[in-house]
């Protein structure tokens, strides 16, 4: 559509390990026109997650990999412009895989609308692919039963942080694993957990999460994969169940390196389950009628790291590698 | 108990890697007297096993570590000498912990009855810790469907070429992996497999998998852990499931590899468990009546690979290690 401005990030180069800034440029596209059964949508809102690194990469992964030249793919809340497309009216407010970019278009089944008094943000938080990834992948994935030990890794990131306050509500022991003093202040003051162990800080971490969690581990949701999910397989309780969420600290490596502790899983009739969120996306619901007493209660909640600009979209992308973002990471374009 | 010879394999040394000739050492000790609620036990069987290998490290396990000094600890079967245990008399064939020796002696609920019609090779084979290992394994923990594939490592092994056949009966397809055209020949030709891969002559194992298992492997029954532990998740399919039953080709390492593969689970959804057989041994009746017509129908067999003289003991126990042995590897001790 003629006389709009539509800014893109596009993929300009497939990183090798780090992204760099010749990984995303920023370029200026025509606004696409909705095809027949399409709607086109002015992003408001991008997410920033670790899963972006991976759609960087030319392999398939859960979704089909990019082309060069292609708009990073990305999560988006926005509002409808213009619709070609049944059940979708000019002004909706929708989440999807808007891209990079100021617009998105694509398919309406590819859309959802916000459900009334969800804004933008939630849709991309404790209500979107956040709040479910944390609420299917420990209740349904992990299973924890009360009583249990809940062991979190990246505990003070956006998925961890929803994951340790659920387990919480559900009457766990939990003990959330973070980068920095400030961090694991904020886990066991302002989120409650028993207790938090400093990856960064301590002199050895399997010994410093035996100590957190004496009975061992029953449930292990991992975010970061690398020698902390060794150190967890280390303290796995009997019948304890690893959830594999994400890698963090594999993303950015050429090679990704499995943990050598696997066998805990047999001596200690063990399993690891891997998950993700696409296929619970049908069931948003239930996790939202679950989610919202608890987010009235006070007893849920995600903090916001808001970006300014979809300029600095790119930029802001290493902060999720290098653990400077500090909660769920947005970019707000307008 | 005097005028009887008792030879023991007595755990000498902690192997670092390989078994060597250090590690045991024949010695003669006196016939033990069975206390209150004990049986002592003639053993006429051992069993050799790969986790044989485990139980000389300085660690728990799923059993506490051995001292040094100490018997080698073996399963058996035997004949019941003295008892001063209810419930069994002299004549008693048993099977049990017996270790590497002459004579074996613990208390009554160490040691089980063999029911009338099996003998002690069957005890220790199809109907024993090999046969529940493949029987709950594959079924409890695999959970294979109709028309699913099944890939097997260490499959012409005693574990592996049970699982395959159960496979089989539950009409899977199933794909074994083993070392050699002569254990490959045996795959296809004897037990009736699907496919069979040559680890040892595949230019490149992953891609060899792939061919042999077109629609992705949906169970991975793993004996073995290490290369092939990683190219069989590199062809999982989705929701495919590893049953970690053990890892022969790291036992003998200081220090255990871990799967690089294991974000394959994330990606397609799938997990990976351990399992000991120990869990399953109060369910024995319910698989060996399931096993025994499946027997009796000529479509399960355990090929047995037998060593003669308790002097043999240590020395064929490598022979689980280089993949030398032919079928489940028994010592008869008389």
């Amino acid at each position: 559509m003629r006389g709009m401005s539509n800014r893109c990030w596009i993929l300009a180069a497939r990183p090798d390990t780090n992204i760099t800034d010749d990984t995303l440029k920023l370029e200026e596209r025509d606004v696409p026109e909705p095809g027949e059964g399409e709607v086109l949508v002015r992003n408001t809102y991008l997410s920033l997650d670790p899963t972006n690194r991976g759609w960087m990469n030319d392999e398939a992964g859960y979704l089909p990999p990019l082309a060069l030249g292609d708009i990073m793919r990305g999560i988006t809340a926005g509002k409808v412009v213009k619709s070609n497309a049944e059940g979708f009216a000019e002004g909706d407010l929708v989440t999807g895989l808007g891209g990079f970019s100021d617009y998105g278009v694509g398919p309406a089944q590819g859309w959802t609308k916000l459900p009334p008094g969800v804004d933008e943000t939630m849709a991309l938080g404790v209500l979107g692919h956040i709040g479910l990834t944390a609420y299917f992948g420990l209740l349904e994935v992990g299973q924890p039963k009360e009583g249990e030990t809940v062991l979190v890794s990246a505990a003070a990131g956006a998925t961890g942080s929803l994951v340790a306050q659920i387990a919480k509500v559900k009457g766990c022991r939990v003990v959330g694993i973070a980068g920095g003093p400030e961090k694991c202040k904020f886990l066991t003051e302002e989120l409650g957990l028993d207790a938090a162990v400093d990856y960064k800080n301590a002199d050895n971490i399997t010994k410093a999460i035996a100590e957190a969690c004496p009975d061992g581990v029953d449930v292990f949701f991992d975010n970061v994969g690398g020698p902390i999910l060794d150190a967890a397989l280390a303290n796995l309780a009997m019948r304890g169940r690893v959830v594999l969420c994400g890698a963090i600290s594999q993303y950015n490596k050429k090679e990704t390196k499995g943990p050598d502790n696997y066998l805990a899983l047999l001596v200690r009739r063990g399993k690891m389950e891997g998950f993700i969120v696409l296929d619970y996306m049908s069931r948003a619901a239930e996790a939202a009628g679950a989610m919202l007493p608890w987010i009235q209660a006070g007893k849920l909640a995600l903090k916001l790291d808001i970006v300014d600009g979809l300029e600095s979209a790119a930029p802001a992308l290493n902060r999720l590698f290098t653990g400077a973002n500090k909660g769920k990471l947005l970019v707000k374009i307008v």
